[in-house]
């Protein structure tokens, strides 16, 4: 997580710019150039999102250090789709910024180590592929450690990161995630093949549960700032939540979404930073990316920048009191 | 569930192919070839990719009635890759193939709505595009309800179905999935606002509480056979649970992972099926794809057949007892 820190630290903008475009999101007269190109046409969609992600990526490479691309976003738009996803990550990348691919992928180990390419590359009879010019994903922990092990040894060799989903921001996130779950007398969770016991510790939660594996997956792979290179994604529309595994998980590198159009203030991010100011990269996509719409007069990417200011100095108004 | 079910009956087959090629599984001859048209790159590896699918497609399309392609091995190789799988779903389509699009997408709801484009298709300015060519999709539940409607909304607009993750087939399937979770008086799953209580049903296992939201999210698009069209993955190597949860889910069709290389046998899966000899489909990948290497003489697509026949053979002596 080292190389996210630092770009985090030199713009003192623990802020990541989701790029989740949308049609919608899209100014007409891009609508209508590309339409007039392409035809009404996936290809055009995906010309617009790359046009749009572009512009906005150039406004804001000097205020935030990371961009934090949805592919589901792209592959609404089939092959063309992913190819915009593909090209904005390498393009971003060629901009200095660090890009977290939200793919949310996990699978059986054997599948997994497939998925992994996303960060470690391809190699074809001796000649090495970048396919997807991601820093770090996100990662979904359901299938337990089996899963997310090739994904933290092609993290480790490419020197990447991964984020498992831990607590995410929305609504029905406590359906499963907030499940009470048990613990024998050593604070081992208990599963279907434990011995019956009275139910010491039976409070600890599902995502508790996540966090303790996270952790684990994590320990050896600290780097010099304190934390590791397996991060967890915590939603900020969950407060305590937030301060609760800040303090469990030290050495865990938080990605917090919720930001802005999911409903979290600036002020729901105090206990997710450590007392340092870091701890931390906060999400918002359509408060920055979609700002041109409640901006009369801006364009896409002045928009954008002037939301990225001002996300910066609240944040930072909030981690001078960590 | 009511297309998928038709075609089983129809071959007297519960068998799903998954098409999870991998560069050491393609013989050499077509490795040299597409290395020579294409150099040592990821198009050469798309592209035998495609051809070794389109032989196996062509020898067992009137033994088996679906396919599964697994996104991660296709993914691996970039966009080629994606190519390559979308024309594949697309070419066992047109073959008549059930395509079950193992791609385990999951998110919150505005994002899982995008990636639904997968089920629904995607239309711009009044034009439709089938861009994915998936009869069925794999989801995974961590993120709870509001992340898995858009895909029970897409599904049933588009008359196609999703199978849900509750137990997968992989040893650490248990680090989450059989953890014990609590259970209140009226047997509702305690989440950490729950009252503390006696733990009155403190066994339950997490599969279990994502079963029980599998059940629900079906509930009102029934087929005519008796199951909704939203399935559940349950992995043939956990035999105990199949049945358990092939009683507890009478209206949950299963799709089965785990066969064959993975270790489940045919008598593993006698739990899997109903009275009738219906409710699963069983999934083998390298036992049908990769056995041409042990079968001397025997191309791709022959030995393919052969062990698609045999696999049928196996689990009709098993439905005959159901």
């Amino acid at each position: 997580m080292d190389k996210l820190i630092e770009c985090i630290d030199a713009l003192k903008s623990p802020i990541v710019v989701g790029l989740d475009p949308t049609l919608e999101m899209i100014p007409e007269s891009l609508q209508e150039e590309m339409f007039e190109k392409f035809g009404k046409t996936p290809a055009a969609v995906a010309e617009m999102f790359l046009a749009f992600n572009r512009e906005i990526i150039d406004s804001v490479s000097d205020i935030v250090p990371a961009v934090k691309p949805q592919i589901a976003m792209y592959e609404k738009y089939g092959l063309d789709g992913v190819a915009a996803y593909i090209k904005t990550a390498e393009y971003a990348s060629s901009k200095g910024l660090f890009v977290i691919g939200d793919i949310k992928r996990g699978d059986i180990s054997s599948t997994a180590e497939a998925y992994a390419a996303h960060l470690s590359g391809t190699t074809i009879g001796g000649e090495y592929f970048d396919l997807w010019h991601e820093d770090a994903i996100t990662v979904n922990p359901y299938l337990g450690s089996d899963g997310i092990a090739p994904f933290v040894t092609a993290a480790t060799e490419a020197d990447k990161s991964i984020f498992v989903l831990v607590k995410t921001s929305n609504p029905s996130s406590s359906e499963l995630q907030d499940l009470t779950v048990n613990q024998d007398e050593n604070g081992n969770y208990a599963d279907s093949k434990t011995e019956p016991s009275p139910c010491i510790h039976h409070g600890a939660t599902l995502y508790r549960a996540v966090a303790t594996l996270v952790d684990k997956w994590g320990a050896d792979q600290i780097g010099r700032y304190g934390y590791s290179r397996v991060g967890a994604v915590v939603g900020a529309t969950h407060r305590d939540v937030g301060a609760e595994l800040r303090k469990a998980l030290p050495h865990t590198f938080f990605l917090v979404p919720g930001y802005g159009a999911q409903g979290a203030t600036a002020e729901d991010l105090l206990g997710f930073f450590d007392k340092d100011g870091r701890g931390c990269i906060v999400n918002s996509s359509r408060g920055i990316i979609a700002a041109w719409r409640k901006k009369d007069g801006l364009s896409v990417g002045e928009a954008a920048r002037a939301a990225a200011i001002m996300m910066r100095d609240e944040l930072a108004h909030v981690i001078g009191r960590t």
